[in-house]
């Protein structure tokens, strides 16, 4: 869409208010920035093999072990062990698609995963929320809906990342259908379910079918949901992540594959080889989705991080972060894979530290070429909080990287010759044809950025950014108007919920 | 110097206890972001070829248009106006080394400036200066000299930009007598004389004559001071800058020459048409020193941005600002000539903000290879506060990006096979032989960020980062010494200034 046509489509009044930019997918035209060299890249990637030959991963699921087992792996007998030939991981990490496209219901909203596209998603899996009015609380469903609301109102929030905080006023065994049922409703974006155990997945799959009418066959073709698995590294992958993505790899639904490797914590206190484990455990869980169903969409996350040693504190956007998130994408690169990383931060305030964080991050995303980029809105304190604010933050942060990643137009009417010589030395181009031209246009125009002189800002309040965040995000709320969906699908979703529910959802 | 000895260093207690990375010279390993194809690039360097041709620039000084004419530019006659040749432009600007170093009075400071050399400079040239304690107020010789040791403690600000806010309480005549000797005791980095007429930079060129010990010739050889010349945009050099810069360049000073060209104020309301502009500028300032004495180290300044169209308010930190930074290094890098960029941002508080947009423009200047970045520390509200707690908020993010450069040392030590091996599935590395070894150097450690959890960060008052850097610069102010001065020197310099203010000092 060009900037006239963007301009136009604010003016309809279509988002209301919010001068945000519409929605787009995002395409990287810039060269990723390369951390190591080949030899180097090379050198983690062998040292990640060693791993898996050697020491091997344990699989904690007997089914797991035994597609494992059938497919060649050497499970060690008498234990959750399993090592994998280096040929065996090459051969079945290149059965996943480099590229692959997510169907969103409301079709305008599919997203494609691979290549130079980028997408953004909101913060997900936090315990607590927080707001300037409310502060800290743990996580509930009525913050989950509203966080929910403005994932659908934000066009930079392009998928929702999972639950953007834990609605944990609800029962265990049927939260997800809850969650579930708010998300495909509240918003008309991508969404995802938690791979814990295959009950919660299957539940996800019915509902996603009936909320795009769809079946399951078509629903293979045409992929709806996502889930992400955090290895529980050092090298281990438990029941209910391999349950769950067994289901999803079953119904050809993309999994992420994202080991924790925080380093100095569950893995070495050094980068590379945070980075070794971090690959080898990505590529042990792609490897054997492949071996559950060949060609399942499979995404190489990288989450690479480290702890303050003093304290054994997570730290996120830190100089390490930015490097492993861009060395992370040279390995997924190497693979042919889409790769996933993360907007992060360990800030306890949405203040300055916060920004930075993030930015570092964020930067080491967007030119790690991620393909998928998780708590792009809303993540504080290392992931115990989402943030309304620090969302609306991350919204701005986003936009501006969105429009970085704009190509710049360089021909005759852009280099201006005419209207330097009509203004001349000493004038100013406030006035000119070529100005006025593009008056409303030209340049990006921010959403929270307060660009005002100093008095006139003090006049106006003295309003922070976080301050301004707080008035955007309830503006956005008071806004918010559900996206359509089709009585008889949303009837057919509430019997499901219902029946579910009945069964009393998924066993303890 | 490597971590370790760092480590070591910091345990020596240098730094007093402000846990600052130790002194170095940048080097970006890195390819630059190319925001621009060949072609683009050259279609702007063609436009600007075309700007000198057929609209010249206005010379305001008749001293610089008779040299200019000696040199066979076409000075239109009865006027200011003067038209430069494309092939005078590049044979002049050919004449200006692709690297220089500049000598502190404490060699231990010097810099070199070109290929992948990065230096940060400090805020300059702020008429106001703001902290939490007593707010924003004007620029004062107090407040200079307690920003001049502030750049003198942190590391991270590697040379003194100008003026970091102006001492306006000090006579305008012999102003920048003060300013200079301050900042010769109160430093021993490189600094800065503005380029307002001859006198002040003679004035400067004795004192640090006087302050390294050396004669003229000796500096010739060894420069020590630099100055900055923003063209008065669009197209006009005016009689100060230009005899400022010819007093300069006859002693082989350095140049920066930064076109001011705030697109849509002062250039085209397109970054094509401003980096088309700032080309034209820069070139012939630059070819035009080369004229005066052939050989002057001479930098190519970028500072493309962007007003609001809908107020006219200055924006900085913007996606067009950080792509037109980009720009800027490929431009300076086809020309061979080192680049000038800046930390800049439009915020008024010390907010996200300020931390997002500053952020921004750090990434374009890094990314294109900027080897100079003027306003690293403590510029806000474009430019018109200096703020001490965005000081040490800009330290932190130049710290950041600092370590960001340093390679990724990928070998057996650090691929860490063995500590893998030793932990094993569902294990922790906190404990093990790997992880001790480097349990105090393995990481980053910042100065400001805080990585505590919420519930002792709130217990500890819940200071935000803002509050936090100003506890820091108080704190750095406290632990302030002055750098040793040979006392010979010292009064031979308070002579100078004596003397000089007798005789009135500049003529008005």
């Amino acid at each position: 869409m060009s900037r006239e046509q963007r301009v136009r489509r604010e003016r309809r009044g279509g988002d209301k208010g919010l001068k945000q930019l519409p929605w787009r997918q995002y395409r990287n035209p810039y060269k990723p920035i390369e951390v190591v060299s080949d030899d180097q890249l090379e050198a983690i990637h062998q040292a990640s093999l060693r791993i898996l030959e050697e020491m091997g991963i344990e699989f904690l699921d007997a089914e797991a072990r035994e597609i494992l087992k059938q497919k060649g792996a050497d499970v060690v007998p008498g234990s959750d062990r399993v090592r994998l030939d280096r040929h065996m991981v090459t051969e079945y990490v290149a059965k996943a698609p480099s590229q692959f496209t997510l169907h969103a219901r409301n079709p305008e909203h599919n997203l494609i995963f691979g290549k130079d596209y980028i997408n953004f998603g909101s913060v997900a899996s936090a315990p607590n929320v927080s707001d300037l009015d409310r502060g800290r609380r743990p996580g509930n469903f009525d913050d989950y809906a509203d966080l929910m609301r403005l994932c659908q109102s934000l066009n930079v929030v392009q998928f929702i990342g999972g639950y953007p905080v834990e609605p944990a006023d609800r029962p265990p065994s049927t939260r997800h259908l809850d969650a579930h049922y708010a998300a495909i409703t509240l918003t008309d974006k991508i969404w995802h379910p938690y791979s814990l155990g295959r009950y919660r997945i299957e539940d996800a799959i019915e509902m996603i079918c009936i909320a795009r009418g769809i079946d399951k066959e078509q629903l293979r073709r045409e992929p709806s949901l996502f889930s992400i698995v955090n290895s529980n590294s050092p090298l281990r992958l438990d029941i209910p992540m391999l349950q769950g993505l067994m289901a999803m790899a079953r119904h050809g639904q993309p999994v992420v594959l994202t080991p924790f490797t925080l380093s100095g914590a569950m893995a070495p206190a050094t980068i590379g080889g945070a980075l070794a484990q971090q690959n080898a455990e990505a590529l042990a869980g792609i490897a054997f989705i492949q071996m559950v169903n060949p060609g399942t969409p499979c995404v190489y996350g990288g989450f690479t991080s480290n702890v303050d040693m003093k304290t054994g504190a997570p730290a996120f956007g830190t100089p390490e972060y930015t490097r492993a998130a861009l060395v992370g994408g040279q390995l997924a690169r190497k693979h042919g894979l889409p790769y996933r990383s993360s907007n992060a931060c360990a800030a306890n305030a949405v203040d300055a530290q916060a920004a930075y964080e993030s930015e570092m991050s964020i930067w080491g995303a967007v030119m790690g070429h991620a393909n998928l980029i998780l708590h792009g809105a809303g993540w504080m304190e290392g992931g115990l909080v989402a943030s309304f604010e620090k969302m609306i933050v991350d919204a701005e942060i986003i936009q501006h990287m969105g429009e970085f990643l704009q190509p710049l137009e360089i021909n005759d009417d852009t280099l201006g010759l005419d209207a330097i010589r009509e203004v001349g030395p000493g004038g100013h181009f406030f006035g000119c044809a070529h100005t006025l031209a593009r008056y409303e246009t030209a340049f990006y125009a921010p959403m929270l950025s307060d660009w005002r002189n100093f008095e006139n800002w003090r006049l106006a309040g003295a309003l922070d950014t976080a301050q301004r965040a707080n008035n955007l995000w309830k503006q956005v709320l008071r806004d918010y108007t559900p996206p359509a969906l089709d009585s008889a699908r949303d009837e057919a979703l509430q019997a499901f919920v219902a029946k579910r529910k009945e069964e009393g959802g998924v066993p303890a």
